[in-house]
C-alpha cells in the first residue's frame, strides 16, 4: 500500500521533471519548479531521485528502453524488418512516441545535449543505427546501394532530431513532419519534384 | 589606433564565446573559460559585452545577418531564385556556413535554445522560411504542388537544425550529410528506392 503510493509519486515526479527539462533543458530545469507540479516539496522530491541528475539519467533510460522495446516490436511484427520499409516504420512510431510520451520528447532533448560534450554517440542513437543497418543488410541491399546506408540512419536521426527541434507547432507536429517527409522521401520524383530539380 | 585594438580584441572573444556556447549551450557556457581562452580577465569581457546574454545576442545576431547576407547573394547570383534548385542550392551554402563558422554554428545552437521556450519563430528561421515560399511561389509551383511548400520549408530547416545536432563526425560533417540528403531527395526514385518502398 505504501509501495504503491511510493511508486504513484515517482510516476508524478517523473512527468513533471519531464515537462520541466522539455521546456528548460537540464541546466535551466528547477527541481523547486517539478516540486511545486507535484505538490511535493523539494526535499521529498530528492526522497525519490537523488538528484537533479538521477532524475534527467532515468529519463534518458527511458527513452533508451522505449527504443529498445520499438526495435523489438517490430523485429518481431507480422512482416520481417527488412529494408526501407521497416526504417520507415520505426521513424514513424519513435515520431508517434516523442509526439505523445513527455518523458521521452524530454529525454530526447536531454541525450541530443549530452552528446554534444561527449565523443560518443548515444546508446538510443547507436540502437537506432544498427536496427536500421542490420535492415538493410537483411535485405541483401535490394532497395537502397550499400553506399546510401549511412545517409539512411543519418535521414533517421536527423528527421526526428530535427523535426523535434524546429516543430513550429510544438511537439505534436513532429509525426507529421516526419511522416510527409518520408513519404516525399520516399515517392518515385516525377509526382513530386520535375526532373530539372534533378539537374540542380 | 587604440579603437582599432578594440575591435579586434571584440572578434576575439566573440571567436572564444563561440567556441564555448557551442560546446556548452547558454547556461553552461563559463564568462571565465572564454576570459581565459583570450588571454584577457573577466572584467575585460565584460568591457567589450555587458554581460552573457550580450554576448550571444551578438552571436544570434551574426547568424541572422548571415542569413539574409545570404538569401541576398542568392537572390542576386546570376541564375534567378526560382523553385526547388534556389532551396537546395541555399541549404548546401548554409551547411557550408554551419560547418566553417564557429560563430554561426554556435549562435545555431543558442537560436535554437532559445525557440524551445519562446512562442515565436527565430527571425533568421522566419528569413528562411519566406526565402523558401518565395521561390516556389515564383516558380509557379511548377516543380512542387503549392501542398508541398511547407513541407519543403520544414525540410531545410530540419535538415540544417537536425545535421548540426547529431553530426556524428564533429559540425565539420554538416555539408556532406545535407548534401547527401538533398541529392537523395531529389533524385529519381527507381535509381535509390524500389518501387515497394513507396507503397510501405
Amino acid at each position: 500500500m505504501k509501495q504503491e503510493r511510493s511508486r504513484r509519486t515517482r510516476e508524478l515526479v517523473l512527468d513533471a521533471a519531464a515537462v520541466e527539462f522539455a521546456a528548460h533543458g537540464y541546466l535551466g530545469a528547477n527541481i523547486q519548479r517539478v516540486a511545486e507540479h507535484t505538490g511535493l516539496t523539494k526535499g521529498a522530491v530528492y526522497g525519490h531521485f537523488g538528484s537533479k541528475d538521477a532524475l534527467a539519467q532515468a529519463l534518458v533510460a527511458h527513452l533508451e528502453t522505449g527504443v529498445q522495446g520499438l526495435i523489438a516490436r517490430v523485429r518481431s511484427g507480422s512482416a520481417p524488418a527488412v529494408g526501407v520499409s521497416s526504417v520507415r516504420e520505426i521513424s514513424l512510431v519513435l515520431a508517434d512516441l516523442l509526439a505523445s510520451d513527455v518523458r521521452s520528447g524530454a529525454a530526447l532533448r536531454l541525450t541530443v545535449e549530452q552528446s554534444l560534450s561527449r565523443p560518443q554517440e548515444p546508446p538510443a542513437f547507436v540502437a537506432l543505427r544498427a536496427f536500421v543497418e542490420d535492415a538493410l543488410r537483411r535485405s541483401g541491399h535490394d532497395d537502397v546501394p550499400r553506399s546510401a546506408a549511412p545517409l539512411l540512419t543519418d535521414f533517421v536521426l536527423i528527421l526526428l532530431v530535427g523535426s523535434y527541434y524546429i516543430a513550429p507547432t510544438g511537439r505534436e507536429g513532429v509525426p507529421a513532419s516526419v511522416r510527409g517527409l518520408w513519404d516525399a522521401f520516399l515517392a518515385p520524383a516525377p509526382s513530386r519534384l520535375p526532373a530539372w530539380g534533378a539537374e540542380a
